[in-house]
């Protein structure tokens, strides 16, 4: 029964594990902590740690963040490897991933990677955007309107567009990005449907009901947008 | 401590409730359980019933799906009528709804009509996209590639320019609308990046791998086409 298992986490609060992640927790033979900086650590392991058996063996891997996705695809072909021969030898390897491990997930390079070499199994999560919706009591969308989800990681090219066309939209990862999301945000007249939320669920959250009021020192890789026009 | 409480309970498998919704469901007084159809069953009730103590009282209420919105919203004001008086007389009142509460649900306009008059909470769930997703291995989204969730619900007014512009999509609640989404699936060429799952997690599943094989007969409410160019 020797796999690769990649679980969701879900955001932050170990409360919004599900049964069947904390199930497959248990019955690890290893799980890989991906971590974003070199020596940094693992915030999904954090998320998770008290239902990890003591006899788990933890292997820590840097998955680098960078938009060079030659260098990116070349150290998580080489975990990949490491992967394939430790399920071949008999193991049942997990990997945790923040939130959902479907949506813009390291996660998924590996699988791609994997999926045809070995068996795989994936655990979905709670999202970040769906957690902060709730934690917050504010809708995403409803009704036939659709909701746009925007990775503001790179030029931003289709971002003025969907703001002018589009009534639901959740904006992730905005972060270096803040201040041309903050002016196209204006520029739509949007601001008073904007809620902020910088690392939500974890101490150091921090919540902004408009723009202005962001200290954008305070802002973390994790802060997400929801913006709905309607509610 | 009274107050309403939203719970998402996830797609089917109750494996898949989190931590948090268990808790919650424990301590309830009231559980409504909403219907889709006068007199039938809630399906978000039985995903999670094993985790609802004897003495919760089960009020079970029909929520009209139906286009006619002044209808539906008189049918929700009423309900949210009889929720906000049991909150005053000190219970504690559950809410369940099948995937997240905070996407496309018709707990969303209960409580756009109670969260300025008695204290709610929600608590999220996974989403039936993010399971299919994850019970496939197939990928929602990565990189900076926008993930755009659209409910086929209504004219599909905007899912031709969708479909030419988005890599990236999840179609839900394909049911009545399935021919017409078919044709604009053709005219797009994306028949090799679809699956189609009905029903997911339940005894009744289908999944199908191109439109072609689709028998329309099987096809039910919760039908979700997931499209990725790119994986």
């Amino acid at each position: 029964m020797s796999k690769l298992i990649g679980i969701g986490v879900g955001p932050g609060d170990p409360e919004l594990l599900t049964l069947k992640a904390i199930r497959v927790l248990e019955k690890l033979d290893i799980l890989l902590l991906p971590t974003g900086r070199s020596g940094g650590e693992s915030e999904a392991y954090h998320i998770c740690k008290e239902y990890i058996p003591e006899l788990v063996s933890l292997e820590k891997r840097y998955f680098p963040m960078t938009n060079d996705k030659d260098m990116m695809m070349a150290a998580i072909a080489e975990i990949a490897g490491e992967v394939k021969s430790w399920t071949l030898s008999g193991k049942t390897v997990g990997f945790v991933t923040l939130g959902d491990p479907m949506l813009y997930s390291t996660y998924g390079y590996l699988l791609k990677l994997l999926r045809d070499e070995i068996e795989v199994e994936t655990i979905p999560g709670i999202t970040s955007f769906g957690a902060i919706a709730s934690g917050f009591n504010k809708q995403l969308c409803e009704g036939d309107t659709p909701l746009v989800i925007y990775p503001c990681v790179d030029d931003l090219k289709e971002l003025d567009e969907l703001l002018s066309t589009q009534k639901s939209m959740v904006l992730m990862k905005v972060y270096k990005s803040f201040e041309r999301v903050k002016a196209l945000i204006v520029a739509h007249h949007l601001e008073d449907d904007c809620l902020i939320v910088s690392n939500f669920g974890k101490a150091s959250q921090k919540v902004y009901y408009g723009l202005e009021e962001v200290n954008i020192e305070e802002l973390s890789y994790f802060t997400t947008i929801l913006i709905n026009k309607e509610v």
